[in-house]
């Protein structure tokens, strides 16, 4: 093989949103799978904010991404040529591919694995990626969501938010509030989502609206955005609340960290607990997860929305709708 | 009987430090108890940090101490007249007593407890009362505290923060270090109560110090301050890292909330749990704790220290010591 594979790198670190200074388009050739290795065309790209993460030169559960190195993505992809017995050409599979034309995967660090039959790979992206399993462990597991809990979720349009909005009705919240910017995204999540209720943080006040909708309080919230919603909900927890830290998508793009929740002392007269987690923890558990998202979809009681991006240069673009909120759903870049 | 009764009230409600304006000592007469009810001559007081968020107007975990009300107030006093069957003249007994001379007892909202036999008034205070019982709870409860774990606390000289520096050790912490302000504390702590090592917040570095004394990080950190030292202590957890949330006493006299723990973000990385108790919730279970602090005790092996501060009248310069950092040990006052 000596296909021409075009790589997004880190050309210098970002200090807010990515732009072409950031990452630039290189081009070399499709490397030869050696033994145990199968090379992948990589076909789309799931696009999440820990990604901006790793762009910054400090220690997180994964090292940065070092310059002169590709993005690292999450990404589906069909296998090309093989020198391994878990792969076959014609093979769609899962993994960290990276924002490139070509991928190499083996069966240690850089494994892949296969998608659901009868699931556009967009959708697998979706919600048998990082995405769904961050919604249901996130919510489960962190959460210990329980049946008749009032549930909020912030980013609730977009990909995570909008899972865990849906997950948390399906095991039987008895309200679910989703925060998102704008009419219609909020329009989305009653109409669309199922979401009892939702909130327009650009046009609300967020504080006023949780007090009327959840009256006795916020049993789980799940954040996603960190900053001043964060520090609202942490004020409007009832007794025993919990909040799930997912990310904290307003702060991401920061150069130095911002003042945090002052409301964090509410923990301690409502008796409340905040919990972060790394979805990557859960692998050897991903499987139970994807069987009940599965059923769900196979059921027809999951919505799940994809905003795709053409084309493996807009990759910067497509991350930073992400910081903006300008999609509905999760971002996926087609290649 | 018509015995004169001094109470401390609240006059106002304070804004920082509690002073003459904030209670006002008012004199009355000692009430009869009525069927059921017991008249307790009240000889020590609790003074604990707690005490003064009741003066503030603000829903709490309990309602706000009213103007003209007795200051609310855990104590030890002596049973001398009763029409219950419960308590018989010359009991010592343990309850919210208030800042009061006498006090009325009863098997209901205002029952009393008997206190362990040969054991001095203001040490069962001290370790069979509220401070034992938060130590206990939230180390071993809230905090779920394994052996091997490095455990960090803070206000480690006051009353709860020696009783969990000395837990911590007894249930086989691989490290306990102690945060406390002025170089005399610090050499109690690590002399006398067997901290593995004291770091002196107003003369040390305390983020520099933690990372040479707890290189691999914090595994549980109990927190009885807030502010920087809880932003500090967050930066520094180790993967899993706990932190429990006692108090916030560097925050109880300021008007306005501070700014939040800007930290509390890296318990995404690290999927850190912060979470907060009132110790009021294991009241059916002070029992448990009592009994094992008990068998600490007679085995020698539980150092405790009590500030005695002689007078009612001076119980409220007995409060700014908590907030002075002027004691060390538990504070109670000799009525």
């Amino acid at each position: 093989m000596t296909e021409v594979n075009r790589q997004m790198v880190l050309a210098e670190r970002p200090t807010g949103n990515v732009d072409s200074n950031t990452v630039r388009l290189v081009e070399g050739v499709a490397p030869d799978p050696t033994d145990g290795e199968a090379l992948v065309r990589v076909k789309y790209l799931s696009i999440d904010p820990t990604i901006r993460t790793w762009m910054n030169d400090v220690p997180g559960y994964l090292p940065p991404i070092g310059i002169g190195e590709v993005i690292r993505s999450g990404g589906i992809g069909e296998v090309v040529a093989s020198s391994s017995s878990r792969y076959r050409p014609g093979d769609l599979v899962f993994g960290m591919l990276g924002w490139q034309d070509y991928a190499i995967v083996d069966g240690g660090a850089a494994t892949a694995q296969a998608i659901p039959a009868g699931v556009e790979p967009p959708v697998a992206l979706n919600i048998f990626g990082v995405t769904g399993m961050t919604a249901y462990f996130g919510l489960l597991d962190v959460g210990k969501m329980a049946r008749g809990d009032v549930v909020v979720v912030s980013g609730a349009a977009g990909a995570t938010g909008s899972m865990v909005a849906q997950i948390a009705k399906l095991k039987g919240a008895s309200m679910v509030v989703g925060i998102a910017g704008g009419p219609d995204k909020c329009r989305w999540l009653v109409e669309v989502l199922g979401c009892d209720a939702a909130i327009d943080y650009r046009n609300d006040d967020v504080g006023t609206r949780l007090r009327s909708e959840c009256p006795k309080g916020i049993d789980l919230y799940f954040d996603n955005v960190g900053g001043d919603i964060l520090n609202t909900c942490l004020g409007k927890l009832a007794i025993h609340g919990k909040v799930v830290l997912c990310g904290a998508i307003s702060v991401y793009n920061d150069r130095s960290l911002r003042a945090g929740p002052a409301n964090y002392i509410n923990l301690v007269g409502k008796r409340g607990r905040m919990e972060g987690f790394i979805i990557l923890d859960y692998l050897d558990r991903f499987v139970e997860a994807q069987a009940a998202i599965l059923g769900w979809l196979f059921e027809g009681k999951l919505v799940h929305a994809e905003h795709i991006v053409d084309g493996l240069e807009h990759a910067p673009d497509a991350l930073n709708l992400l910081f903006t909120g300008g999609n509905t759903g999760k971002v996926v870049v087609a290649v």
